[in-house]
């Protein structure tokens, strides 16, 4: 691979994560130019060309694959094709983002990850949560030694509101939905392992989710390879907002991140001192994260560097969101190499 | 029993919460008179009555409970007399306030609450932490129904530095001699019971903590009776202070209870924006909360009416507490009704 | 004098801030003892020697002053009975710890502090909020240097609600009831003596504070000594609380002291993220600066020790007072020295 | 003038806040087109033109006037010019949007807001700080009636490190340069215009800013129309950050916005509990508010509406800093229409 000084990008499906995607590289990523986008719905495909002036768009994805002049490809396309569209970009030999998750099947996963290995390209998937500011400056502390050596991580995760039961359905379940990002952060932050985890649940926000298989209330304890303790709680509905915090005690003191607000306004009236709410929704919180991860795919590429975030981090919190339903079922800890 | 304007009592221990208790009665607690005082080690017993101006003084407990112008006793001695204490206090007609815990053992614990339920006097355990200002008011937040139905209960609780290694040996663990407030606080503020529970420990903060076959740092999960999950982390050592917080997650919002400073001030400069760390010292955070539980118990007294911890409340933590050792020990859930 | 182990005190005046005084000696303070009350209203001095077990009482200070026995006297009685109680003390030889303020005349104040100085006794004003923790730590920051040198000396005092009409007709106006503990702080905070001043007041709360002449919300610049400048924002009603709070900015950084509540609970719900409000009653925010000014006078005698608050620091506040009045009515910047 | 989907600038200046405007119309304002750029410095024009693919580019204002293609211009070269330049721009029919301040001179402001008025078109002058979220929401929650009457509005400004002194020297003095900000600020949130105003200052962080016949440190009172008073404290170098914090008290509650910080991360750790500083630069602070102010006025010029900030908003404040630098040197309070 030749160093360059712009990378040639094909974005790979148009929907809302997509279209927020192509605005960043669009106006935001410096080095970065969209060359192609595709969608199965052409329609979608075409809009998001017109609006970010994107030369070429298909209905399909192997026009992107066989063009030269493409350097990469972001893949924001439905779950279930993730798995055979990253091999297919590896296979032509196209630097890869891909969204979270690979794929629900570990054997599918590795199986993936090993063709990205076999074609030597870089390989990021979407945690984007990594690089929000708040939860990248708790990382640099820890890692600094400013805290010592972890003991605890806590990480608060709720949802506003839970999704649609039919998006219930198709979810692979909470823990590998939603939680799935807590278990990439929990690793990011603990810089350790989870070797075991345990994981309380249940159906407290709304029933039709029980019905349809899954949980919307949970408390996982994780046990690190470091003996630090983890414990994530999530729920699917937070009536006061997207409520996203972390909070990492360890020898030499504590770290933590409290959520952000819209505004730092402040009303004192006779009933009490009234802050704003946190943001509502995941992209008013987390968009620096999406430009920031972006930035850094496009920064791996043009410096030839590794990812910070790679296969192996993509593959690990579905182990943790297998082993967490194994657990819920079985009322008992869980170990990881059990997956 | 008839009706009173003024508590006469003796009080049992003149250790420091002995002491504590002392100070408050004589100058704090309206309505109520300290009439004697004993300890086994006198010269600290007469110390305390010279102090607080306290008529009689023994060095063992038989002429308070032969004293016929004591209502009450207050019990402050180690934790292996609590029992008998109790027992004898009952028998002798007196109403009883006694530090947590009754017991380690259960079978001990039913024996004595047959005795003080056969006395039909009054019994109050010192699980102090219910009147601390904040805890009372989550507690009074929840009841109201302001956050509607409780899902996750999140207690923070850790000590400034771990008691000497002599102590260890004796406190029969952390989960019996730290976690127990901890267990009443969930019970408290879920309004609900634990039916199991799952505890993670390790010795992260000192070896030798290991080696008096103890842990300094868990994560406890809390299955409660009405579906709601509690999570509970304990560390011996909080290099910041007493870290004491609380937060309870329901289906109509959040109470949150933040520690206690000993001033709002704020400096800033080149370095950061920096506040005072919590109060350091158990007594410093919850010496309203000591203040409020024995006006509680002077008032349930004159006004003839139940105490709010009560024998049950002085049972179930301690129930909770020895699950938590077997769920440690044998790496698994443990109901409550296995106990 | 002789060194004492214990001091004797006579009080005169049993209204609410006696009252208050008498409470903290018979309870809170070691090494003080009321031997002696006094009030013109006999009935309130009865109530108060029975309730805190003073031996003698009476309805006027004379047999007080009279009494070898009492070291100290401390002045609770009506402002325009101060300066004449003062000089009967200091004739006899009593320390003296009295209310705020001296008097609004200066040439009575004179008068009075000569009279003090000859007797070579102690004398120490109520300025008590100089004792609340939040200001000493303030204080003590400042002076420590860790703001370096004071530039902005920024002063937010508002009270809960305006006193009863009949109350601001003998107040001897806003500047001199309010504003002078103010005033009094702003000295204390900058380390230097205010030169000149400019107010700028109006009446925005009630008309009727206007038709008595007063004024209900203002706004008072200081120019210092040391070229610090000073602002002080006044308010007869906030509708939240007794907002109380002192920010001071320097060449280093700044210290600032924001409003104590009764509890650290937060509350999240669909509204917004809400607080409690800041003590409504003066006597909430301010106890602990009673108590901590009586100690300080106590102690202050049993060591044979100047008192912090001192005559001098009684005077000037009353000069900036009528400095402000000036302003107000002049509309122009007043200098001290003109007064 | 008929309604246009699109709106065409062209830019004049392309120093620090000329290229900040120029990325904002680029990237992130919708409907709105570069279409030519133009600076004394020709290569500082040229290098604008490259990096945001500008059409034209010039070394003078002229060929942009005369360019029929070109709705509006944004005039943001150096303050000297801004009067001629505006006249000119009107005179070819061009919507205006100005960098603040229009001059220093009172006659020349009128001169060219009569010649803005005769040409009919639009007339923005770049008070960012009205549109920053912060203040937004402070000016709507007064405007919503949330905190009634407004009685006491205070403003803390203070810049995190002093400008070069040859800066200084071509400044206008600090209240011009710095506080004209405050003044507009106060205006805005008030809701009622200044009558009189009390400038107090000194030189208290760097002596040479003195010799520059300037001050660096400064205490402003605002007496408003509706009676309320206003307090504004300015310092050229808060060690800490740039601190933009306003208050605004009313008779049914209080609003305050406090400073943003890059982080909502908090470390606790033997030393205290420590937040981050707040941002250090002012484009930091204010990115939003740059975006907000061209987006609003393109939006005016699409929707033929008043823009929010008008000429006579951009001629009052420099009223005002005049007012302050007398009230200064006269040390009196100064009625605005003395100027």
């Amino acid at each position: 691979m030749t160093t360059r000084s712009e990378v040639s990008i094909g974005l790979i499906g148009t929907g809302r994560i997509g279209k927020v995607h192509a605005e960043h590289i669009a106006y935001r990523i410096p080095h970065a130019r969209l060359e192609a986008v595709c969608d199965v719905n052409f329609s979608s495909a075409q809009e998001c060309a017109a609006r970010f002036q994107i030369p070429h768009v298909y209905d399909k994805a192997e026009p992107i694959f066989a063009n030269e002049k493409i350097d990469a490809v972001v893949i924001c396309s439905s779950t279930d094709t993730h798995a055979q569209l990253i091999e297919q970009a590896a296979a032509a030999g196209k630097q890869i983002f891909c969204e979270k998750p690979i794929d629900y099947n570990l054997a599918r996963i590795d199986q993936t990850l090993q063709a990205v290995k076999k074609a030597g390209v870089k390989f990021q998937v979407g945690f984007n949560r990594r690089f929000d500011p708040n939860f990248q400056e708790v990382h640099r502390t820890i890692v600094e030694g400013a805290i010592g050596e972890p003991h605890i991580v806590r990480i608060t995760s709720r949802d506003p509101a839970p999704p649609p039961i039919d998006y219930i359905h198709a979810s692979g379940g909470m823990f590998l939905d939603m939680t799935i990002h807590d278990f990439d952060m929990a690793r990011y932050l603990a810089g350790s392992e989870v070797i075991s985890l345990y994981a309380a649940g249940g159906v407290l926000v709304d029933p039709r989710i029980g019905e349809a298989g899954d949980i919307d209330t949970a408390v996982i304890t994780l046990h690190f390879a470091n003996g630090a303790i983890g414990t994530i709680d999530n729920s699917r509905q937070a009536i006061y907002g997207y409520d996203q915090r972390v909070e990492v005690f360890g020898s030499e003191g504590m770290i933590a991140a409290e959520n952000n607000a819209p505004t730092r306004t402040i009303i004192s009236n006779v009933d009490g001192i009234h802050s704003p709410l946190p943001h509502h929704f995941f992209m008013d919180r987390y968009i620096d994260s999406y430009i920031a991860e972006m930035k850094l795919f496009v920064s791996a590429i043009i410096e030839d560097a590794e990812p910070v975030v790679t296969g192996i981090d993509g593959r690990i919190p579905v182990v943790m969101g297998l082993a967490a339903q194994r657990s819920l079922q079985e009322k008992r800890p869980v170990a990881l190499d059990e997956m």
